[in-house]
């Protein structure tokens, strides 16, 4: 298996709304779109869709198909090169069983979160990590974040990105192709 | 005038399609969002949304209206506060000379693409520009990218954001984001 072993989660539940209540959020086309391919680009392994409502994950199966077999497959197959990274699974435990499965048990489940969290590792050493060779699982939330239970299935957390000021609400698909341009971008 | 003195210009036409002709795309109200969001976080300026076509110009008008004035102005404040950067304008020659207007004739306008072109000014060497006060006003164009004849109306060009392979299909939405990063990140 070449590349760097990175793999990205996002998850649809647990995630918190704007009150901070434990919710389930929708599947955006979008999201899978953009991040697949900022996925694709950066070599990710496999894109982990989570969400535990059955109903959701056949409307993101029907999508796929669409791009990875239906007209989207020839209408435009760069597209279907990016989606086939994507796997929708129920919940976060069992992506991370399937990462561990094909990387061992050296695999670091690593979140992402708009504030500061305690135990954080910088980019820069979770770059150097990966480029020796650390599998890594990136986990992204939805609506406004993670929700608290999932900060302790995680081993740490990244840092939030920061601009000029105070204001932190980037989409989800803004903070995914940021955080992996960071971690494995090869430009100067 | 506090912050960078940097300008995000999203071009609609002329930009080209999957056949290299020139073409005129569609206003998508998650390139509003999403590069409004990624604006306001790295302290850009104005961010212009360029279209000529006057029904797709009051269309971008009425997503504002909602978001600043409307509805969504109570509901999600911290969204209005990214939409306000936006300004509607019909070409990306007014845009340029809005911005020349505000900063001076120092100003410079680079463009990006996904393909390599020839004359290109590196991340870190913009990057320390823009840091000892530059005015930059960056062009990103929809579709598959920016028509060949505005590369004739820019200064220089950012070099293609780069992964692990060949694979160079990014969102714009992504594309901008991850290059507003690169100039203006803070994070280490």
């Amino acid at each position: 298996m070449k590349g760097p072993r990175v793999d990205v989660a996002l998850v649809h539940a647990p995630v918190v709304n704007r009150k901070g209540e434990v919710i389930g959020s929708a599947v955006t086309n979008l999201d899978l779109h953009d991040i697949a391919r900022a996925c694709r680009t950066f070599g990710v392994h496999t894109y982990w869709v989570i969400t535990p409502f059955a109903r959701q994950r056949e409307l993101s199966s029907q999508i796929l198909a669409h791009w990875l077999t239906g007209h989207g497959s020839t209408a435009n197959p760069d597209r279907g090169e990016a989606l086939a990274l994507i796997r929708i699974i129920a919940d976060l435990q069992e992506a991370i069983g399937a990462a561990r499965q094909k990387w061992g048990r050296e695999l670091r489940v690593v979140a992402t979160c708009a504030r500061t969290r305690p135990d954080t590792v910088e980019y820069t050493q979770l770059r150097r990590q990966i480029g020796a060779g650390q599998p890594v699982l990136l986990v992204f939330g939805t609506a406004w974040g993670l929700a608290p239970e999932v900060f302790d299935m995680v081993d740490t957390t990244l840092p939030p990105i920061c601009g000029t000021g105070t204001y932190n609400h980037l989409s989800v698909r803004s903070a995914a192709s940021i955080v992996l341009d960071r971690l494995l971008g090869v430009n100067e």
